[in-house]
């Protein structure tokens, strides 16, 4: 080994200083992404058994296929959990009683993940069936990964939630925070460039397009100048459509049936049955170069 | 296996109620996106062998090469076309017969491809060689999905479009429908947003940044209050530019050479050679904590 | 062979007429983009390897791994950077050295790095530890490809930093030309639809969101009616913040603490601590069908 | 392609003069030697799941990880006999019927296999435990796929059986012909070199060693000077031991509790509680060169 | 599931009747065949790193690579010998620690090794090198699995000697048992049909050919019946050759120098430089049939 | 790491004393076992597409197959051939050259092989097709590496021969040395055993069975005391027939028609038509123990 290579080993094997640990860390494995994403793929193949299997099992064996699946969800879940929790230091979890809890809670949420399915075929004209929206509609992975890391943050499993809401974010381009609380019948078309806050609030039937931010306007900082994680996201009632490209920021509230126009910065509140929009564009002519 | 875990399994396995079929589908096996994406993978392959094949075989032995590719995709494609017929009630199409059409069309839309492939690199003044345009240009990705889905979409076959150019979407945040109708000699820079809908007709030499939307405006509704499936998205004309995040909306017609910049909310024509902007910002200071 | 696929395989191998090659290459071998893929995520694991390796190996063991790691880096990147001159022409480029530089630059890149998840950390209220950005923030890896390429770029490394940068492209949505030059502590919330152009230069502790352009207002054409690759994309100075969706464009100067409204399209220069924002949009209703 | 090459390939494409058809069959796919191996593998593993499981799966469990193995277990099975089937003119058989009653048999084949591990720890002062002969005894391997494929044979299964012991064969040096009867607590050991032929009829409690032959001494000749598939093989009473490389030759039979002693010619019948020996070796020194 | 398949499962998934524990083992995991698998094969490139390893790394990356594959084949090691210590309830041995003395015999192990390599190339006209030898000699993997083995017996593991033996007589048809105990410069040739039984003591530069037997003649049984485990195979002195096919049988010394000739029985003391050979065949004619 | 551990290395990474170069190597890198294995495979596959093909490819997409695997053939034993020769420094020979004289001779080794496969259809009254043979006779397999490897020798080419027939010895115990001569219509039956050495010389239909040697006798010693490679093994004229277990050994010949009996050790001539045979056993009762 030549000297600058030990050193660089050196280098990259002891902890940064002034930095909180990022190698060598004595709190064990740490949670695996991978691992992660087999889950959610598990967890996607009991809830659409016919869809993201290339064999068609009969009913029958179906059944049991579902049991050897609920099986390596639960044990493989639980591990992750008590990874996350090592990791950020929530020692009072009890990680097998919360797998065997989201285990349980899988039919409701494919229930749920449902209304969603219908409310997309419902909003787009472009859609031909409702199997259509399954196999190849980004929202439907996105609310398919938010629905399930919703429900492990309201158990109170860290870090991981986080996690599996951003896979759905690189492959889709949405991204919705674990932490935000989404009614019924949502959907969303196109989808790229969607971001959801942590603590917005969305009704029944609300529906929004590509590049929407439902965001935070402004910081209220600590005493150590750090954010404060209060209420800081908009609140979407019933029914409440949300136009292209639109930013909403801050904790206000779209009343239901309010429509939101594209390519918008509403930072106020906007009555029930409201329509904000863009001011026109004015024309004129360039004098300079090939482009404006 | 405890009660509650037999609970979760029945309510898995079974057809959610009120709903169309989910489960247990009768139409036997449905299209697997993961064989659609190995049949773009080797379309991809020969139709620009040297870059996406690790080797660079010799002239002679790349037909043979190329020759099997061709089988493997006739094969495996008419496999899909026949399970996506079966899935979408679309009984009266010979699978064979479009396969075979689809192979005899590869060598002229890699012509056509190659003209977005010319006018992509002649927009960017960051490209340094057309290599790097099919190396690492996602609009090159994007095209190539497009113009595949579209030609099989012309041909008839259901579905598999969709989930073609979704691929696509989820790769490179460029959403372009199957149905859409774009000249040769198209370009997108960057295209994180882009979303180009169905019944959109785009000339040549058009040009679009990241974020533009080519959407509908509003829905006609038919008596069952579903949206109506009838022209409403833009119209194109030659070498229209359309700059970043712009959202042209509605059956509205941007007449050629006409630039639209870039934010903007367009709901109606624009004429020939003409250009239309964004009103300038008001400056103002926040009075109110960290941000704006 | 029936005559028609013999003609489509004519076509596929020959070179297409009037356009630089495209197939048989008589530069041999290609660079691969998925060799690139496994380097990077080599760089990663020897970076963060708690992080990106299900085991967590003890510190001694850790020094020989991250050794064995290094050495196939080497190697590999050597291959690339030989594979690329080749194609471009840059034939003065000694491979080798270049791939031991880049050795040698890992910690440094590294430590730049661990500023910038600081800066996210500390700019997202919803952040619960650093760990979480390193886990799954997009803009993580979207920087990690960026100082990775950019530094590959500085070296004289033709190609291969673009096809890098891409690859955090498709993943997250953010668009960083590795020409760019960004300074510490930079952050970006949520990134997706983000593109930051060749000749910014960004300076230390700037802060963006999701869908801001930092990007070309026009281009000089040379006398081939070719686009100059010449200074045309934004300076942003220390502590600028600019919110989801602006565009800023041309080489405009963004001044020290200015902060930039989102969905803005900005085109001429903001000064230190100066603030822009959107004028307040029109309410109306509208008289026709379900939509805007 | 240069002339010859192109000559090869005519000559290894077409079917070779004078011989039954080696390439190009029309009868379709030939059975895959592969998938009959993971269909063996899973076999073992519904029977001794915790010895080739790497994990060790719940009681619960274990019965919905059995159903899902017996069904691969039954389909594919059923498509490989129909393949044999087709290829060697099998047409009457019911191959979903047969791959059913297989399924049905493997408790019973379970059971006697266990008698043979019974058997070979019992005669093994090297043996330690059952597990022990499971885990690594040849024979064990041997005599696993001599039930299984006995089984499918007097089902009436053809080409397949012969194909599964020679699988064993090849791992193991023991040669068992699928036609042989063989009665429980059957036990070989080291097994290397043992041959057991078509017609032979063995006991039970019967015992042999690596080596020994159970073959045909002379065929008779048909019309067409044929060898005739008569019985032709030794037939061994209970409880007979033959030791290491013996070889005993045609329809003879070797009553029972007789012993046959090591590296002997046997071509006659030996009475119960028989026992024969090779003469003893002569003495004497070699007067030429370094070996014998 | 029908009523038949159901039975099956009870019964596949039921402890048979009358026997030792197969199904449902409540020791935890057992031993994995194939992970010793993979902990030999890193053996193997530890001490022949150019040989079974496709790269060719530099002496100093190799010293990396080697600590890297020790550390796995320690801890690997370690936890195989737990499961092995559980299953055959050898509690009091310390897994870890013989692990560890395991990884500092492997210079030791190597260096008798090599001997071998040296006898095999030495005694055999037909080897070129001794490469070869290490390349493709059967008796090299056997006895580079045996000297394996034996020093893990000798270290007090259970159960994985024997399997890790049996690997080796499975490719090469060589049978050592672990326990045997075998001096340097020993030689196999061919090898196939090769069995040394478990207390057979071996001199240096011994030398032994294919299907030679040295075995156990007769067994005395305990109170119960059982077999004792006492030494009962033969002795052989150094410089000793059997010649292919003979079998040697009983705890019976075979002198220093002796030579025994091919296919022979024998179940006597040898001599020191004795030699025994075969009584010459008697010629004559068949009558009947085809064959002898 | 632990002093000790230092020391494992460094004694591992050493080169060990008085021993020709086992660890760092200088002549690169060596052939690779792995990779012949592969080759195999490839030459079987044109040989047989149907067999050892999980598809059925139609005859005109055949050849184009066939082409691409003769291009794959052709480039890596071209590779494996120049490491051959670096390491056993054969410095004058033209890897391309015999690689492409390899290709060349394949149609011709089909033929020569299927005599082979014809012989042991007709001499193997428990065969029920030719397809059976090559299906799943271990002789089909030896004899498919030995003539591949035998053609290899003839061309030159050093060590490769020897690895590719020990493959077949290692999956079938048929140890045939590249060296020998042997005719068409060569049947093995069963085969476990057999040993063919490197001088032999074997006429046409010869068949054998398992464990039959025909091997060296003694070695005549060069000053060195090292053996010489001279012809010392037997010839097989025309028709011979060799039953299980007999041992040929040194230069005799054993004339045309002939046959010898099982479990003979035959040093001297046979002439043709000539029948030898084993004495008969001697009849005894044992006196003592459980064995003989």
């Amino acid at each position: 080994m030549n000297p600058d290579r030990k050193t660089v080993i050196d280098r990259l094997c002891s902890q940064p200083e002034g930095f909180a640990p990022i190698v060598n860390q004595t709190s064990g494995r740490l949670p695996s992404v991978q691992r992660l994403g087999e889950i959610v793929k598990l967890i996607r193949e009991v809830m659409f058994p016919d869809f993201f299997d290339d064999k068609a099992p009969g009913a029958q064996i179906l059944r049991h296929i579902t049991a050897v699946r609920l099986d390596t969800i639960y044990s493989e879940l639980a591990a992750q959990i008590r990874r996350a929790c090592r990791l950020m230091r929530a020692s009072d979890i009890d990680e097998d009683e919360i797998a065997g809890r989201f285990i349980d809670a899988l039919p409701s949420l494919r229930e749920i993940l449902l209304t969603d399915v219908d409310a997309m075929f419902v909003n787009d004209p472009a859609a031909c069936d409702r199997a259509e929206v399954i196999f190849c509609y980004p929202a439907f992975t996105g609310m398919l990964h938010y629905r399930i890391a919703h429900a492990l943050l309201e158990m109170g499993v860290p870090l991981l939630p986080r996690i599996i809401t951003e896979m759905a974010h690189s492959k889709t381009g949405i991204d919705i925070h674990p932490g935000a609380v989404i009614g019924p019948y949502f959907s969303i078309d196109h989808g790229t460039g969607v971001v959801i806050g942590e603590t917005c609030i969305i009704g029944h039937h609300v529906s929004i397009y590509q590049g929407v931010t439902l965001g935070a306007k402004n910081f209220v900082l600590d005493d150590n100048g750090q954010p404060l994680n209060i209420p800081r996201h908009p609140i979407l009632e019933d029914h409440v459509t949300v136009y292209s490209n639109a930013t909403i920021l801050g904790r206000v509230t779209i009343g239901s049936h309010a429509i939101i126009g594209g390519n918008l910065w509403v930072t106020h509140d906007v009555p029930a049955y409201g329509r904000v929009l863009q001011r026109p564009p004015v024309n004129h002519r360039f004098s300079d170069g090939a482009g404006i």
